[in-house]
């Protein structure tokens, strides 16, 4: 007898209700049984601390992270699971009760997807009865973290690439089979030019690219045999891999290809030497018009390099260090309790302190349009600049249409050409101004804050 | 009117196949436009290089990426949208007939799931028709990479806390909310004794673990309030979360609750220092019994420290150093093509060279039972010791059924036992010795490897 394929172990989209930590349960369990269920909180969503080499990030996620909110449910069968739990057994039905019958009807306010943001400000506000807003903590977080991390790690290297196109080759590297999705999104949201992931391609209308791998031109007696092959079947489309064996000898062999490429690749070995002798021997044979494309490791650091010696590079393929953000792979997303029935709460944790109240955000520009510091004041106080936070969500629907994928990448671009300079190049240190109303140092004065 | 909630984003696991890079299709197009589909190759799955601070790594993800395998369809929707992209314009029917029609019917071996392992040894091998074997190589990567990253920093964090119980607390910085689940399952394998992460405890058995947070705590006037109110809630369950406002004083005021606790937890702060000083409060007061966890921010090196100090800690919560395998959060696994219709295949590009044909690992152990060195031959060799690739899947279907999480669990353990003791420590230096046998080091020479 053939045994069966292992069961699949993807998330149910329709039941994602325990994709969150046990202890959010547990709280619920314990304010259903103390009867604080209808208490009304608001937690925010901030980060602490900017990754290693940030100096800004690109707030992204939101609309995967609030489509799934809204669609966020324990399945009878969970719940059943669960009951059964012995940290449960003492646990009245009304918190399994309360599990089924689960729909997110609180209210949502979020900085705009694509918006450029600092540690320190409020980036999204949960408001709702306590073990709701309590329950969507840890699903918030890694919804939200990730994108954030990909489409800030990419801006970098949009910025780093000074116009040539970057595409997203992250996918194999990701963590788990899911992220490639994700990052691709992200990347695309921070200004690359498209993705190599099909399903990302299709599903959200990204530019799909794709060349050769070295194993095509492995399964071939010749290199010249696999190019000519390729050229055959994608005439006007053919981009080859030269580096299989010998990478100049590779270039040759490309540039004699009939019909005529549009671009070589270049895999390995030092992209700055490499581009430079091969842009030499395709212009000698007289093809000025095949494009040169690098990928292989890069980062914002090295794109930045070869931009500076004007590397003849066309346009670029980044995947290890985009998708998994390598040099700082983790945010300091948190998502505290601020306000509790009209009242402002914190924790005095060290290192981990957080300002009380609902809070908006004021964002001031420069002379130029340039963004010049950033305000936060208690959510019903007004100030100077443009407020941040938005209503996206009133009592567990929409307030409208989130934006689309395509004006979204726009409002991402008018954010970063409103960075100031000196937070531009790979290199920058940390520099922008947070400060805080005079209220909300207040209320933290009057809780211990400070 | 209201608008509709976004679309789900999350993949239809019956549906993976675009889950890929494209120029898996482009060259699949290529193979079938050119008569070469139903060529045999065999593509390899190894490890080039050991990640920062890893002397050894655990092989995971094997499962999920074999039910995926197994599972893989492409849509019609999928096809009929990809057939309208602008590369595929030249391309004739067969070609989307056999997106239509796939199915994996090729053979997997592979090393059992939960193996320690090294790099430049076959992890796992593809042999199928030349597109096919091709297609599967990202979703392959992406499948194998993630969780054998995590199981590999999961086993030196295991191996630190020196018999003390590991949970994992790594859901909220997953990149993506599926890694959470992915990462769960990994470190079950290597030996943390459980996961906050609720739907993974409950689909795959490993035993769920929370507490509170510090919302609990901040959701009422006093600390004691919030802790009488949980050890009436959770009576014999009570695990207090003491670092909201005071760490010691939360200590006294945890040690005062009736019914009696059964752990603190600290999260903040120098756990060395406020583990003794807790242990001494807990003692004074004749809480013997409770139990000191700690979590925040802990990796291999902090619970060493800890370890090596004695710290009075029973257990420790580890979350965004495991989830994200913060110190190395990507891995070089590669999947190359290794013979082609049984000949052997070589890739030359720089740093990048690979062996031919299709391969065994043979692993001897010296007379204590340790791992002694690995010794890599052609398939079709003999050599000593135990042959580490066997046969999962043969014409499309499972061999044989896979074992289950806690024989994985049961096997990674016997394997890390077996490691010699100098690759043991947290900051030992990679020592492992891996050869080729002479048959493989003659095929390499032929096709001018060195």
């Amino acid at each position: 007898m053939i045994p069966d394929p292992p069961v699949s172990l993807w998330p149910d989209p329709e039941a994602l209700g325990p994709v969150t930590d046990l202890y959010q349960l547990t709280m619920m369990a314990g304010y259903i049984a103390i009867g604080r269920d209808r208490d009304r909180a608001s937690f925010e969503l901030f980060i602490r601390r900017l990754p290693k080499n940030r100096v800004y990030l690109v707030f992204a996620g939101l609309e995967q992270a609030i489509g799934d909110l809204l669609r966020l449910r324990f399945s009878s069968e969970q719940v059943e699971e669960i009951r059964r739990w012995p940290i449960f057994r003492t646990i009245a039905p009304p918190f399994f009760e309360a599990l089924e019958a689960f729909r997110f009807e609180g209210d949502v306010w979020s900085v705009p997807e694509g918006t450029v943001v600092f540690p320190g400000e409020t980036l999204l506000r949960v408001e709702a009865d306590l073990p709701h807003a309590q329950l969507v903590e840890t699903f918030l977080l890694s919804s939200l973290g990730y994108p954030t991390l990909v489409a800030s790690k990419a801006a970098r290297i949009v910025g780093a690439a000074a116009g040539r196109p970057v595409y997203d080759f992250g996918a194999r590297r990701g963590h788990g089979p899911h992220a490639g999705f994700l990052a691709a999104r992200s990347s695309y949201i921070a200004g690359f030019a498209g993705t190599s992931h099909v399903e990302a391609a299709r599903r959200l209308g990204i530019p799909a690219f794709g060349t050769m791998a070295h194993s095509w031109v492995q399964a071939f007696v010749t290199e010249a045999e696999a190019f000519e092959a390729f050229a055959q079947v994608f005439p006007g489309a053919t981009m080859l891999l030269v580096d299989t064996y010998d990478t100049l000898a590779g270039v040759r062999q490309a540039a004699a290809i009939e019909p005529a490429v549009r671009a070589i690749r270049l895999d390995s070995g030092d992209p700055l030497e490499l581009s430079y002798r091969s842009r030499a021997i395709l212009d000698e044979l007289g093809r000025h018009e095949v494009k040169i494309f690098a990928s292989g490791d890069l980062d914002e650091f090295e794109i930045a390099r070869l931009v500076r010696h004007e590397a003849p590079i066309d346009a670029f393929g980044v995947g290890t260090e985009l998708i998994t953000s390598k040099d700082a792979p983790a945010l300091s997303l948190v998502y505290k309790l601020v306000e509790l029935n009209g009242v402002g709460r914190i924790k005095l944790s060290p290192s981990k302190r957080t300002y009380p109240m609902a809070k908006q955000v004021f964002r001031s520009r420069d002379a130029t349009g340039r963004f010049a510091g950033d305000h936060v004041t208690c959510a019903d106080e007004s100030a100077e600049g443009e407020p941040l936070l938005v209503p996206v969500v009133r009592e567990g629907k929409l307030v409208a249409p989130l934006p689309g994928l395509d004006a979204i990448r726009d409002h991402c671009r008018a954010q970063l050409e409103s960075l100031p300079n000196r937070l531009r190049e790979p290199e920058a240190e940390p520099d922008y101004a947070i400060s805080y109303s005079d209220a909300l140092e207040a209320e933290a004065d009057r809780l211990g804050l400070h």
